[in-house]
């Protein structure tokens, strides 16, 4: 007779009933496979990335707003104080204005002609579909906004996030609307949002063309690197857990990593990894299409102490199943966070973190790594028969780097 | 100004709340993406496939019973009515004798050490795990069960099912549980069981090992390519629709679709194809690896009548995430069925199906499809414009061949 | 300074010039990621799979025939010796008549419209077209052969296509064409070819209508599943290598592996599992897409002496791309072997294994299994700190069984 | 008879024989799936896209030079002049670096224990492994270097990485290794190279820790955004075609994509879409993992002409498999071209699109494209019947903007 039954619960589900709310069906059903991993994520998700002070940030990449997961999931799970930083794609932010300047989106189908849509004036994202002067007045927007004074310098995305959030903000009361956007739902809450690529989107291309004029607008890609490591800096510095939460993979998921080699290796600060890591994805490692590849990976590049390693899970299934079931998880099984408003002191994370590598850093190669050897003798009796990746979530994070 | 907002609903979800149920949360945020497409599979699941006298028939691949989904969704599926016969793999029924027989599965890891699990005779499925004894206790049940004079003859493997099943519904007697097996479910319920590969699984491994002694027991291959026709036809030539509910892909789902062909083509007799189609699998057409290819293949194929496209949904997300949410949904939306009892029907709807046939059908090559000049004269004005696959589900079923 | 130098290779690769050769363009750039798994998969095959005595069988699942692999790629591996025996989908198969009997395919396009190749009696099976008689002829060539007296009775699927095999070289000799199709070369080779669902295809469908009249062709798949477990043991009681070649995965695969399972578990034999394992698949573990999964699980199945890996390597890409750069590299790089000729062996291999039965098997529930303990205090040592798969192939097998 | 022999070639291919040639084999054999795709993307590359004055930007994401494709691939392609101008993750011109400072990496496993290499200096990505010096040199090679006053301003990345690639080289010379490098190859070769997401990556990190001191190096997005834009509209306005070679997809995908809105939407300026169009990946457009979606949606976005829709070829595998099969075939079939050298020419495009731009561009509102209504009476006729895309390629490109 062997211990499974110490060791492991037993897989026998409830039959399903009527009626049963999504908690509870995904706590009594979601026993293997993916769907066992979606059981977990929310679980990991519920009891330890928003428990107590931990900071919560959440990488957007796949068509989520114009699927309208901006409006149903993220300003939700933003409002009650489950996500205090966020990284996304351009494209997510641009088409969330849509959602912000009142225009409308169809829920259609992947299978119609696209030349009968062209010769119609509909764009096609999928199955979402919307008239073409969605994306004209919504280029004129951007252009319109970012004449303004306050624009005219180089900033961080988060700065420029925040100020566009503002103008989207207003025009949402003028419309009578609300909680529609993620930019403005962003704005009100303090959230900063970065983007990874800061060219790649209709905003940017907007920005480069206004650059053809007289507009100084800059996104200032060093002080994005640079900020968002000092979120995970200060979170990590003042005892708190570091959470990543990570829809998709690409340059935001990334981008994200980074943070952690950025504090450890670039600038030399002691530092021990993120604690929770959450991934919804449909990218495979072995293709390359992984990007920053799964979160084993990453003790090799010597960001996790081994014998700490953190939660994480991976569910290999689409955003816009997941995200919807996870946030309503989330929100049944725990009691909302007031928001940390973190933007509202980027400037103080800013300066701490850059006195601390002033401090540790230097521009010659850096020495290896102290904690190397004090892992060796700690964590060889243990680590070996450890499993790669624990059930529950106790398991390797991801803090790789390219 | 397009004429979206006339043919599509305004892609604007509500906001998610907390202790929202299964199916409102379904309703109100999936809409796009394989979010909106399982969305649209319970709405035709609830109001097309199950509505009135329609015969739904399930296929299954991929370790379902091992993840408890047996249990948890399809022999509440099969309760409700909403099930009328099955084809499986082998193995998905031989893992699920194990639940009949008692026996005691855990939710594990799929990222255990092997070798260690070798050592301590645990056996793994992805991240579902056992005891060796499970094995070989279920191995021995089965032996002993096809002594019984009733098994010495070759037999469809719906018949051999219905026997083996009224054994495991003893045995879950005996042990005082209930609901934990899809093969006595079946047996109770009158819910014919097929498998394609007869041969392939422990089941069919025991059998063949007792064929090796006295042993007269052989799977009549013929019989299930002919009783699963006639299950169709039935439904068709009796007026109820005939829809198909496929978890995963392979061989039980092109058994399942080439009832169709083997009516109209290898037996001559006129049919117009299945009427509903779902799908929920993550395997792709341009790889080969989507057995029986997408629905829209089946047009080629010439089942489909163009003019009367049936309603077709493909869900590419793994079955332990869709299958409860869509059991959920439908348990919420629609009230039970009155069990079909198929399984007691067979001899009279095989013999219908035979009569037809040798009407109908001739070993020499059969003319041409009297249908095809009739379909090319109705359908042209309308078929140009048409979407390939109506997103609320109006689209071609898959009646595939090989 | 890290020992990397001294187990692994140097990535370095040439820069590709023109003109090169196929096996040397794998040999010298195909160095990482799934480009790496296949360059180990063509070294595995030609160096260790092929050499010596070693029996090869190779499973076949999509659509590999209608894609024109059986003449490019497997009727020459056949004819070099390098496959010995064969599972395949009844799909494989009836469209392997296509070519044997003369017919047309034509490499089409995805993107066709499904309802004009209706009108025009066009099938489609992705990007394969071929007009609807093929399969009117095909059918009717089927019907009118399986008349014969020689197919009057119950055989194994090996005798079935044997004998079919024989018609179709047959109807190539009239025609002037030759190595067009995969049955009729293993007809002529001796390769025995085995189906694992011997219903799910247009062949088992026309042998299912015509036992509706007077046929009395059944295939025995007792004697299928005992008769393919007799190859793998006659291996390996010889002291020579098994391997497996699995395109796909599916029920093919899952019966070729399962030999081993009906080798020591249902008839209580002492074996240690098939030697080498090659996959070329897109299916994933995680989905429940990748039937018989890993082959990491099979050492669960303690069908594996851990002390004794055998090579493993699974390529996730197309056959399309793969098979046919496995037989350039191994047809380049090996000598043809003599064929075997297994099926002229087989009656005497079923005898030989079920006097092995009859010697070790037993009704009631087997034993534990004696080799657990052996295997405890021999492999402890190394087993730990070995890689779970060797790049060069040195890993676990996969004899999973379900 | 249909007229399919009219249409499409016979599939009918040639059986493999020994010591083929990669060009030849991929002619004869690749005939459908993703086989028959890639057989398509090699003529469309070497017949097309590299034809006469045709400008080529590729798109490179997922591991490539870490799997050595840099060296074995990218830089005979660049040296042929097959390849004019490149858009780059961070990482992949990161890890370049390595190879063209003389760094060894090696050709490892996936299934490593990666708490072992962690304890032993290793860092693995997938199954390429290196020495953690490697970073740590690699870092303050970057540091060091971009202390140079010529770093000391904002600018393009394309001057960034030729700025960078001279140092490269030069230390290439020194160490007596040469075609090694991507970056020093395009700095050789005046091939410009972007990165879409300039602070993600090592590199960028680096460049981020220097600003924190005095480093006044900023990548300016805005010009990257223009210039890339500048190119494509140097191409089409000089009558050459501009085509698109994408590996992987994500943010570099989409920042060579949007070029084509970025000149007619943002600018207003009339044009008319990228010619060819070709994507190795294995991202999925249902699950939004398809950045920038599939060619099919341009055309709805109304960048495309239907009535002359550009060849286009999706091909669904490895990179590491597909890159170095289409290099080979296009060195094997075509003549070597002279480079373009557009780096020398930056400022030149860069100031005639600025010109067109003022010329056509305003800040409100732009007006309804003027072709919309053009394409509508021309193509209607023709548009219905004609294949989404055809097989040799006549399909939609991909002008998509997010």
């Amino acid at each position: 007779m062997s211990s499974l039954n110490k060791k492991f619960p037993l897989l026998l589900p409830d039959p399903i009933r009527k009626n049963v709310g999504v908690a509870d069906l995904i706590d009594s059903t979601f026993k293997a496979y993916n769907g066992g991993r979606l059981a977990e994520a929310c679980r990991l998700f519920s009891q330890k990335m928003v428990a107590g002070k931990g900071v919560v940030g959440m990488s957007l990449t796949g068509a989520l707003t114009p699927a309208g997961l901006g409006r149903s999931a993220i300003v939700p799970l933003m409002k009650a104080g489950f996500v205090d930083w966020i990284i996304s794609t351009g494209a997510n932010l641009y088409h969330d204005l849509h959602y912000g300047l009142g225009m409308k989106l169809y829920a259609g189908s992947p299978f119609l002609n696209d030349v009968q849509l062209r010769h119609e004036g509909i764009i096609r994202i999928y199955d979402v579909l919307f008239d073409y002067d969605v994306l004209l007045d919504t280029d004129a927007f951007v252009r319109e906004v970012i004449q303004a004074p306050e624009f005219q310098k180089a900033m961080g995305s988060d700065e420029f996030h925040y100020r566009l959030g503002r103008y989207v903000h207003e025009r949402e009361r003028k419309l009578g609307i609300k909680e529609t956007s993620v930019l403005s739902a962003a704005y009100q809450l303090g959230v900063p949002i970065f983007t990874s690529s800061p060219g790649d989107s209709s905003i940017g291309m907007n920005v480069a063309a206004m650059a053809l004029r007289d507009s100084q607008l800059l996104i200032d890609v060093n002080r994005d690197v640079n900020q968002t490591a000092a979120i995970v800096y200060d979170a990590k510095s003042s005892g708190a857990t570091s959470s990543v939460f990570i829809l998709g993979g690409g340059s935001p998921k990334n981008f994200m990593l980074q943070t952690e080699p950025q504090i450890q290796e670039v600038m030399g600060i002691e530092e021990r990894g993120h604690d929770y890591f959450l991934q919804c994805t449909d990218a495979r490692p072995d293709t390359g299409g992984l990007s920053g590849a799964t979160p084993g990976e990453a003790v090799s590049w010597g960001k996790i102490d081994p014998d700490n390693l953190p939660d994480c899970v991976v569910c290999y299934t689409d955003s816009t199943i997941a995200l919807p079931l996870l946030t309503s998880y989330a929100l049944s099984r725990v009691a909302p966070r007031k928001p940390k408003r973190l933007y509202e002191r980027r400037d103080d994370q800013y300066q701490t973190l850059r006195a601390a590598y002033f401090k540790h850093g230097k521009i010659q190669k850096i020495d290896h790594r102290t904690d190397l050897s004090k892992a060796k003798t700690k964590s060889k009796p243990k680590a070996k028969t450890a499993p790669k990746r624990g059930r529950s979530g106790r398991s390797v994070t991801g803090t790789k780097r390219d």
